[in-house]
């Protein structure tokens, strides 16, 4: 880490001297959002969905679009940082001034966790989605349910956490969009449901008629959850991971037909076309 | 502005030289609390609620509590920026490691403004307070609610916005507690129906039985808010601030005699107990 850079406010700099003023709007109020970004060979994975969806939530948030080429600050910072493959991580608050239309920026851009697409045990958590909030769909730095229902997880031996909403139905999990497999049904929780627009949600609903799967966006009740013949998570970074236990009844053991031939066209698409 | 100091991490430095590393988890994930105390000729009122409830978020949170003597810490700053009357805020994130237990710690003291105490046009917003959250009552930096509910306020010509929960009940302000007289009764939202336990609502409802007030904690229905005497707002910097409006229909000219006195008796509770 000792020569890593992070570009902030258009400069890239030197960690050490990348720092956030203590009254930016982000750090008083969690006054932002963000965006996380899978890096292969230096191409951001489904780079114009990220920032379809950035763009949608600085709009709901009503703060203004920095002036950056993120593209081109991304391989900047990836040239920086030595990295080919990384998390890219991008961070935008609403500044110092709730009106004076001068967003805080924040880049930085790490290795992948080797550990990423590892099976998954998680709980069911009384966290909730609020899925008539005006903010859902908005991928906002107000994590704390998250950050908590995480926490709560690992004390309980499990990784992870599936949140439903407040009418009592799947939404999500605490950084991942979730499906279910029943027979040849692909399930997950409709986007009125309180979960996030995932890019690879979105790329998975895709895929699935390729797969001879008929692709279903749904109300889902937690016990269909437990009946399901396959579980798993989708993020940008984790692509899709099984999950083998819910609230300690298991589903599989992890080697999923579905998830496994999902998983295999995902990284497919990673590659560049000409080997 | 210029010779500003502020808090941080033990040590009092000039603004400038005053920021919090982008990785820190606030920043990051709204992972962290705060709280916002008043300070009247370099006394802060109500301290002792103040630090009560900062103990209990950070236990709810699971951060460990800063090795900080904050009394002390507050009147150095308040020393090296020349105030005696101001409004300072703590912000404790988690820090940057999500294990490490080395939270990061800001203080910041300014000016207290003098508009503080203004009658308010308030609107009820979408935005909701979910009352089963575990969170609810932690005074959490996860403030986009508050903060995009106060700019829809003033979009429609309101200044403040009052928050119902998932039952359609009231909750609170944005940033403040609410009250509403009716007769010789006294009523503001019990704590299960998502309000955050503010100190001045603590020391309104002290106060009522010396005013010939039944208090009553109660679920509270907005059509009971519009058929209210006196509608008023308690937070710790702007005590208790009458609502002359709601959505759109008067309540009141504003010189309400129970918020009056209760505002009264709250400015007189800062005086020094000899002059």
């Amino acid at each position: 880490m000792a020569d890593q850079f992070v570009h902030i406010n258009g400069a890239i700099r030197p960690m050490g001297e990348a720092a956030v003023s203590v009254f930016d709007r982000g750090l008083l109020y969690g006054d932002g959002l963000y965006e996380t970004i899978r890096v292969r060979n230096r191409w951001c994975i489904r780079f114009d969905l990220h920032m379809t969806r950035l763009a949608n939530g600085l709009a709901a948030l009503d703060i203004r679009i920095p002036e950056i080429d993120f593209q081109t600050a991304i391989f900047d910072l990836l040239t920086a940082n030595s990295l080919s493959d990384a998390r890219v991580r991008l961070t935008i608050t609403r500044g110092e001034s709730p009106d004076a239309g001068n967003p805080t920026t924040v880049i930085t851009a790490v290795p992948l966790s080797p550990h990423g697409l590892d099976p998954t045990k998680a709980i069911i958590i009384s966290h909730r989605r609020d899925e008539t909030s005006p903010l859902t769909g908005v991928k906002t730095i107000n994590c704390l349910a998250s950050v908590m229902s995480v926490i709560e997880a690992r004390n309980k031996g499990a990784d992870d956490a599936v949140l439903l909403n407040t009418s009592g139905n799947a939404a999500e999990a605490t950084t991942a969009n979730l499906f279910a497999v029943s027979g040849r049904r692909l399930l997950t929780p409709s986007l009125d449901q309180g979960c996030l627009p995932g890019t690879v949600r979105a790329a998975v609903l895709d895929l699935a008629p390729g797969l001879g799967l008929d692709a279903v966006e749904a109300c889902i009740h937690p016990n269909d959850l437990g009946a399901a013949d396959e579980l798993f998570l989708t993020s940008a970074i984790r692509l899709a991971r099984p999950i083998v236990e819910l609230d300690g009844n298991t589903i599989g053991d992890g080697t999923y037909d579905i998830c496994a031939r999902i998983r295999e066209s995902l990284l497919r698409d990673e590659q560049p076309e000409d080997g």
